[in-house]
Formats: C-alpha cells, structure tokens, sequence
C-alpha cells in the first residue's frame, strides 16, 4: 500500500499574483476587472473586483472580491508596524463585511485549516486559538451576553493525512448543525515569489477551492458546497523551489535588462520564451530528482505567530463593535 | 458579561475508583457486578461488568463493562514497562472490541477530547496525531487498500472555550456525513487518588456522559445521543486539592489505625464521619477561598506524552490486523 | 548503576511563608526583622528586612532584603491586573537596586534556573528568552550603543539531570569570563500553600541556596560563591502533596475554631500537636506510599508564560533608563 | 541604536559541497587529500582527509578529517531506514574517536549551538536534551558508576542574540571549570545544495569556525581557542535562496547540455561563465532587493526531531560500550 499521507496541500492563489502574471497583457487595466491601489506607511492595499466572466478569463481567477494587504517591513519583526497592520487589516475587513452585505446579528464560524505540528501550515490553528469565540454564551445564557458582541464559533478541523476526513466534510457536517451565517475560513497559501511569503494577507468572498488534490473527488469550502457564503483569508507562508527560481530568473531580466554589457546577452534568449514555458523547464529540472522542494523562511515560528495574532486581533475587533484593536489583545492569548 | 471560558472540565468517573468507595458496604463482590482481577509485572487489570439495575446503583456507575489498567511503575519512565503495557492495553483492547461484538469490518471515527495547549488535557489530541488514520485510502482509492487494515478516521474538536460548540454537537456532524460503525473517545479524567493520575488507563463502553457542566443542555457522547457505540478510554491526569486531602486523611486513618499509640487518638474522630461527609468538609473549607484547585503532577509534560503514545500505539495494533506493536511504532510520530 | 536524573530540585524558600510560621511565636513584629507591608488594587507587598543574627534565627532566614508581591488575582488571567503588576514589579525591583547599591552603570549577567522542558520548571529559561540583552553591541559596536541602555547579558544553564554540571560552575565559569557586577538568578520555587502558586514574586538579595541536594557537593549562587552580589528572583509553581494537606489542615483548624458546634471538636486534637509534628505525620503516611507528589496547577502552561512575560518586561524597563513598561513588549517577543 | 539581534548565524561548510565544487579542476583525485567513498542501503558516506596545505588549497577545507553520510531517504520519514542510519553513524563516529586518538577513559562535553526557538536552528539544543548525560554520577558518587559508561557533561549556550556572549565564551568558561578531554559540538549548517538538506550529517575533527560574524572579535570553537581537541557534528537544515537558483541553473546547463535542440542553446551563454560569477550575479539581483532569504523545507518541524534523534542515539552507543543502538532509545526521550 503505497500511501501518500497527503498532510499537506498548497494552493496558489494570491490574485495580486495573478495581477501580475497578467500584467504584459494588460499593462493598464483589465477589461471586467476593478483595480483600486493605496501605499501608505508601509502598507500596500490593493482591491481588486473580477466583475465578469471576462474579467476573471482574463486575470485567471474566478468572480469576486479580492482585498489584498502587502507589507514588506513585516519581516523586521516591528511591533509598531504589526499594530498599524492589524489596524488597517481590522478596517478593511469591516469594509469587507459590509461590502459583501453581511449583517450585525448575521453569526460566524471561523474555520482555521492547517495541521497545528507543521509550522508553515499552522496559521489556521493558531488564528482559532487566538479570536474571541461567544457562540457558547449565545446558547447557554442567551440573557446575560452584553450588546456589542457577535455571535462567533470556531473549528480547526485538522488535514486529511490526520482525520483521514476531508475538511469540508468535517466543516459540512458542522454547517448543518450550527447554522451560521457566514463562513471565514484562514488558510496558508504559497506565493509566486519569495517576498510575498509572510508579508501578505489576502481576503476573498470566493471561499477555498481545492488545488490540484487527489481526484475529482476533493470539495472544497464555496457557498455552492456550504449553502451559506465564505470568505477566505489567506496569508502565503511557503514557496516551491522552481517559482524561487523562476522568479529570480525574471529578476535577472528586468534587472540586466536595464544594462548594456554583456550580461545582457546571457539572460537575452530567456527573453524568447514566456514566463510559463520557462517555470515547465525549471519543473522538467527539478521534479524527476525530487529537488522541487516547497520551502519557508527559516524565521517561520516568529512569523507565523506574529501574523496570527494580526488576523485574530483584526477579526475580533471588526467581527465585535464592543472589542477595538486597542483592547482586543486581551481577548487573546 | 461575566464570561467563563470554560476550557477544561473534568470528570471524576474512574470504575475502580467507585469499586473503592463501595468496598466499605461490599467488601466481597457486589450484586449485579461481575470484577475480575489479575495483576502480573506490575499491571494490573480490572474487569468490571455492570450488568443489573441493581449492580449499577450499588456502585455508582452506570451499566456496562469497565476495563482499568494500573501501573504505578508508569511514574518512574521505564521504556521497557512501558512497551509491556502498550501490549498489554492492545490485547485487551481487542478483546474488548469482541466482548461488545465489533466486526473486523467495522469503521471506526476516534474522537480526542480535550484542549492542546493545557498540557494535561492534551491527551485526546496527542493520541489523535498519532493513530494511524486511512479513510482518506478507502475513499479515494479503496482497491489500492492493503488487506489488514481497517477505515479509520479520526478527529480532536477542540473544548468549548475555544471553539464555542459543544464536542458532542462536532462530533454528531461528523458522524452523521461519515457514518462510522464505532466511536472510540479519548478524554483526560479526574482521579479521586493522586497515585493513580498518569498510572491509570480506562476502557468502557458507556461513552463519555458530561459532567457537572453548565446548565442542563450539555450533551455526551452516547449511543443515544450517536447512534452508534461509543467507547470511552479515560487517563486520569489530574485531582482536586480536596480529594489529595480526603484521601490523605483515609490513608492517615489507616496508617494510624493499625497501630497504639496516642495518634491514633487523633485521628479518632475522623472515623465517626463517612468519607463523603469529610470531603463536603474540606470542601466547606476550601472553596469559599478558592483554593480547591486542580492540580496535577509537576512530571506532566512527560507522562502526557508517553501515555499517549501507549494509548495510539495500543490502538493501532488492535484495530489493525496487519499492525502489531512490534512495528506499530513505525505509523506513529 | 541506579541513576537519580536529578532533573528538578525544589527549594522552599518565600520569606512570606517563613514570615507565617513564626507569626505563633511572633504575632506583631519579630526582633531583628523589619517588616513592611502595603496592599492596594489586589497586590501586596512585603517588605521584609532581616537585620541581625537573633532575627535571622527567629524568622529561619539567612540575612537580607526580601520583597515579596502577591496578587491572587493573577489566578483569573486579567490582562490589566497583568499590567499594574509589571510596574508595581518593575518599581519595586528599581528600588532594590537602589537599596542594596547597585549603580546605573553596573552590568548584570541574568540567570534563568531551571529546566525548559519541564512547565512548572521552565521559568527561568522563559525570562531569559524574553530579556533585553545587549552585551554583545558593548562588546562590538560600544560607541553606537544609545543612552540609556545597560549591558545586560543572559543566560539558561540548564538542570543537571540534563548537563551533567551544577548550574552554579556553569554560572562561575561565565562569570570568570564576563565579569558582570551583578547577577540576576531567576527561579523556580515550591511554596507551602497551594494559593501562593503563581501569584506570588519574591526579590531577595541572598542569592540561591542549594536545598537538600545530593550529598554536600553542591554550590550555590551566592556572593560568597561568586565574588558579586547575587539577586534572587522567585516564584512558587509548585507544592508537595504533603504541604496542601498540611495547609488545608491547618484552614480547617482555623474555620471550624471559630464556630461552636461538634465540628469543633473532630478537628479539636489537632490543636494539640504543632504544625511541624502535623506535617512529619503527614509525610509518614505519604512517602513510604510513593504519594508525596509535587503538584502544580492544571493551568501552568498559561500561568508559566504569563509571569514570565511579568518578570521579563519589569526586568526590562528597571534595568534600562530607555526602557518602560510602556514600551518594554516591544523589546520581548 | 540600531540593532542586529543576530540570532542565526550560518556556516556554509559542508566538505562534500567543496568536493564538488573542486571536481571540474580535479575530477579524479586531489593531490594532499585521501578520498574514500562506500554507498550502501541508501547511506552514502564519504570519508575525506585533507593532509596537506597543498590540499587544503585545492578543495578549500582546512586540513583535518571528514565523515559524511547522505541519506537521501530520509526526506520519506521511513523508520527502518532511521534506524540503519542510527547504527551507521555510531559506527563511523566510534571509528573517528579511535581515528583521532581518543581512548575510552576521555571524558567529553557535549555542546549544542544554535536557537532552541528557530526550528532550523535547534538541532544542538534538541541533541543536548537526548544525550545519556553522566557526569555528576562520577562526581557525586563515582564509586557506583557502573563500568561501561563514559563521563559526559553536555550544554546548550544558546545564541548572541538571547544571551549576548559569543557561545564560544560560555564554552570556554564551561571548559576551565570542568576540563573534559573532548568537545563535540552539534550545529546546524547551510548547504549549497537543497536536496543535502536534512539529508546528510558531517563529522569533523576542525572545530567550528565562526563564519562572517560581526567583526572580526567572534571567537570559534577550536583546539586552538579551547585547549582540547574539537570534533564538530553539522547537519545541513536550510539553504539561501541564491544558492538553490544558482544549483538549479547548474542542473539545468546539465540536463540540457545532453540534449539536442533549442533549448540548449538558452543555456549555452552560462556555461560561459564560473559558477562563482554566476553566484555573484544571482546576489547582485537577490540582495538589494531584501530577497536572498535563507529557506528551510516546509517539513522542518519533523525533519529535526528526526535527525536529532539519530544523532543522540548514535552518540550514546558510540561514547558508551554499555549502551548500544539496541537499546540507547532507553535512555533518550
């Protein structure tokens, strides 16, 4: 019985990502896609709205609305920056909610994926451990829960290489009994490129679509399969070895592109061939030898934890009117 | 919002810890309660089946069959007692699934209760990261299976304070998508006799019934409430401040007892009351000033660890026909 | 060969629990002890000087400052009493810098007793990780060192179950090379009533004291040893089984003394023998049973990191002028 | 002040990486270094001794002897293969004892560098904890140390960063105090190679060599610097992001040079340059950008427990004669 424990699966789908892919096409705008850009501080926020069905074959990603935080400077470990981080996090998710038309009274879960003993996927877990849950007040002692709070649970479910179970079978099942209003479910992603890992944190109403998994017989976590709506919120946290490669090959381009010496010559001919033809050559190298590692930054308990209490802080305080950034730190631990 | 978080509840149901407090009355056998004892290398294993109306309230335990294993020597981290007691567990594991009328056939869904980050309530999903899970095969591809192994999957929910839904409620989703034939539900305890927290395994087939929990909604783990059996595997890992001081003063009447001298005069009085009269005394004392606290063995970190890991290996072996504890290491981490 | 691993080494050493025991014999104040003690918004502090030999030996402490804080409160996990605690600690330990003569250009070398693998052991190594130290930049860079800044370096020795050495010659062998003015020894302690676990601090200018350890081979850190002042900070994690049993004994003498009923009287003898005949009778019963455990709080995990994180940032802000409790979470992680 | 809290630092030092980046100047042999290659089961171990300066010129080591196994394998988790390389390494690190001139009465420190909090970065402190530790038998009560056993002390000084003092400082202060005969000290190292990593486990009698530390005051852990000799046990655990493109476009002039069409003609203008200068230019894209991060497999978490394990073991059967890799688990945890 050859078994693959399959206790870990990865999917790539940072839609600034695909922005960027999809960039040489359409260098200003995407027809059917709504861009908006800010930089301040530190923090880049990028919302982006694939409106049609031409808008999402053009950017490669499916109808909805993508919110996307990029902050470089996370990786110095600044704990001013972590704060005003979790501040506009907080904000955008609020805009978010309302955007998407989610009520006050509406109830959440929150469903943390991931396997807690790997570290790059431990991101859900933690999240769940971290965010405010009142659902058991709601149920036991409906007359004594102050105004201001909302009605949230949470799972982690675990990954299917330690349940044997499959997550959105285990979230399914939850649904049905619990009946919440909305879903948002945390998940590790892997990036395109080395710098995004870490340093972004991306909201989406299109729930989780299962990557590339074992047969067809995978579901994932979409209002089709849950009945109610789900948002994503996805934080890259590995990369695979050929898109570290690929990348740096495409950054030696630009790079020596910019020059006139000989360097030129030598990375001219990757200019004959496109981006994806180049990433197939550096898989055709990598994968027969096993090399075609997924990798994460050596810093990744410190990262890990300090973007989980980012997303747990900013879901507290924009899940509850009664809990702000200021003092929702101490509704986690 | 007076909020308990309630993260941990204990239950105090060890089998043999009744057969203790009903010796007084039954010092012989009890009617209604067949018991059977062998102890051998340090283990010893008591049989107890409840089998009459009757026999249940003498004991204090609802019908079924109990199972407890006893190694004291557990305490002092002997690797090599702690293999005997891995076998020793499987075997009677696997008699325990015949005594109840498991098929080889039967599915299984193993449910580890307790929270993981409170080291002595870990043991539930410690034990569910190391059992060998394989539904996933028989889903995805059920012909590649091996003979010899058996669908099992396996699930932590996590504790109310975390995830605001009641275990029971998790569990029963699961079940009702997945349909095992049988529940296996691990659970830290509490031990009325600090010499049996970490030494002490229990198997019955009465599932998990919730304690002194808040209000009266809180559901167990049964087979009314499943509809399928639901064994329960029970360690005890910690003990009330009043119970190490009822217990004391019991072995201090017992120790003085035997002899003549002027102490036993001292603990004179303390025969006059019964033992449940002592406890609500000392109880009287200690609550008011909050020192009734649970308490647990400095050394739980360790035990926690090694007792999970007899508990899965344990498992593995009797669920498995091509496992044995010989090489059932090999599937566990 | 039997090998004792020797992995933990309790020592009972709060000047509070002394400061009680003579309160029989010393009911208002003890000759050659000064005593101090203020109690506002749930902390208590107390102030105990031990001046002369006679006090000394009334009180069964070596000679010497002690500060002690207790706050039961710490018990609930209220982040804002967390907060006043770090600067009532921090206050407190700025001021027994001052009062024992220690400089502002003194540099400190602090040791984390204590076995990291252990909960209930781990907080010294926890504060180590959580200190500022800055020696290195003295060392490299001494003139871009801002103002305001110590020379403070650190350092977890490990236990001698896992070394091999005493933490004392590992200590001795560092301080031959690094030559600090001061050191800073962080420790573990078991306390004689279950309340005082973790909730209680004590400063203390004597240094640490090997308890019974094996044979008479064994070091302490005291000046006497090291040639520099030596600075204990304490906190009780732990209790022995015998300890509670003992204390609650003593509160039951204390409630049902006050009442007038036959309660009064089962409890009566108890007042005949002394609290130190109670405890040899208790430990009579015990050990020989293999029962006289050392307990600790179920919640330790969550306890353990909250007092270190208390420890680490008052160490922070009264070490560093730079530094306060304000801004000190940004220097710990 | 601007600090770098230099808490990871990387040695890039593996004698099979310079093996292979001397084999295009000396495919065959290299004058002044002894070669010596056995691949087995799966266990590749490459004996190299540089005798000469002449030698050390020409691969780029310092002269000394190295031992390196390369496991591929052990990327699969396989346990029985673990066990092969357990018994592997005992024997090839009790020949290097015999090689180097050490007898059986030498007493050894055991020292572990590296963070015990960066995953990467703990495998010294891991090994530490699961090493059979006797030195305080033969101090406190030599005369029942059974035969059989060697006297080993063992330390984890942790990094500049936590203590602020180089580890070399501590180990030196530990070494004066104590006077063993050996040092071994355990590391983690960087590879120029993705797939050496977690892979391959080195044994060298040079010490550790302190890479490009801040300044030139960073001390090594050498005969030199302590007196007695130094054997280094290094565990490639990451790799930069330079090297794994820079490996990756040496794979691909490879794979493509055997082959014949246009794609060859893509790769054709690197072969024009070293792979020095293609490193150089790789940076020169990578680092101002922030982007040549140092990278670990997602599996990180086990990978380490794993090989720390195998290290420990093999070291107590290899240092004691009453213990071999039969039962050595036995005395780790």
């Amino acid at each position: 019985m050859e078994l693959d424990l399959q206790q870990y699966s990865v999917r790539t789908d940072l839609a600034v990502d695909s922005r960027e892919m999809a960039a040489k096409q359409y260098p200003d705008s995407i027809p059917g896609v709504d861009e908006e850009v800010s930089d301040k501080d530190g923090i880049k926020i990028t919302r982006l709205n694939v409106l049609t069905d031409e808008g999402s074959q053009a950017i490669g990603r499916v109808k909805g609305h993508y919110v996307t935080l990029e902050v470089p400077g996370l990786r110095n470990g600044d704990t001013g920056l972590q704060e005003r981080v979790t501040e506009a996090f907080a904000r955008e998710f609020e805009d978010f909610l309302t955007l998407i038309g989610i009520q006050k009274k509406d109830t959440v879960l929150i469903v943390g994926l991931g396997n807690w003993n790997v570290t790059p996927d431990s991101l859900g877990p933690l999240v769940v451990e971290n965010v405010l849950v009142t659902r058991q007040y709601f149920e036991l002692m409906p007359d004594q829960v102050a105004p201001g709070y909302r009605q949230i649970s949470a799972i982690a479910p675990g990954v299917l290489g330690i349940t044997g179970i499959e997550s959105s079978e285990i979230v399914q099942g939850i649904v049905e009994r619990t009946k919440p209003d909305l879903i948002i479910a945390i998940d590790a992603l892997a990036s395109r490129s080395l710098e995004r890992v870490n340093t972004t944190i991306q909201i989406a109403d299109i729930g989780i679509h299962p990557g590339s998994g074992i047969g067809n017989k995978r579901r994932g976590l979409t209002k089709e399969v849950l009945g109610v709506p789900c948002i994503a919120i996805g934080v890259p946290t590995v990369c695979y070895a050929s898109t570290i490669v690929n990348n740096v090959m495409e950054m030696m381009k630009q790079h020596f592109g910019k020059e006139t010496n000989q360097t030129r010559e030598i990375m001219g001919l990757l200019n004959n061939i496109s981006e994806n033809e180049r990433l197939a050559l550096v898989k055709e190298v990598l994968e027969p030898l096993g090399h075609d590692l997924i990798v994460t930054p050596k810093e990744i308990d410190e990262f890990i934890e300090d973007i989980a209490n980012i997303v747990a802080s900013g879901l507290n305080s924009s899940l509850h009117d009664a809990v702000d950034t200021g003092n929702s730190g101490a509704f986690t631990h």
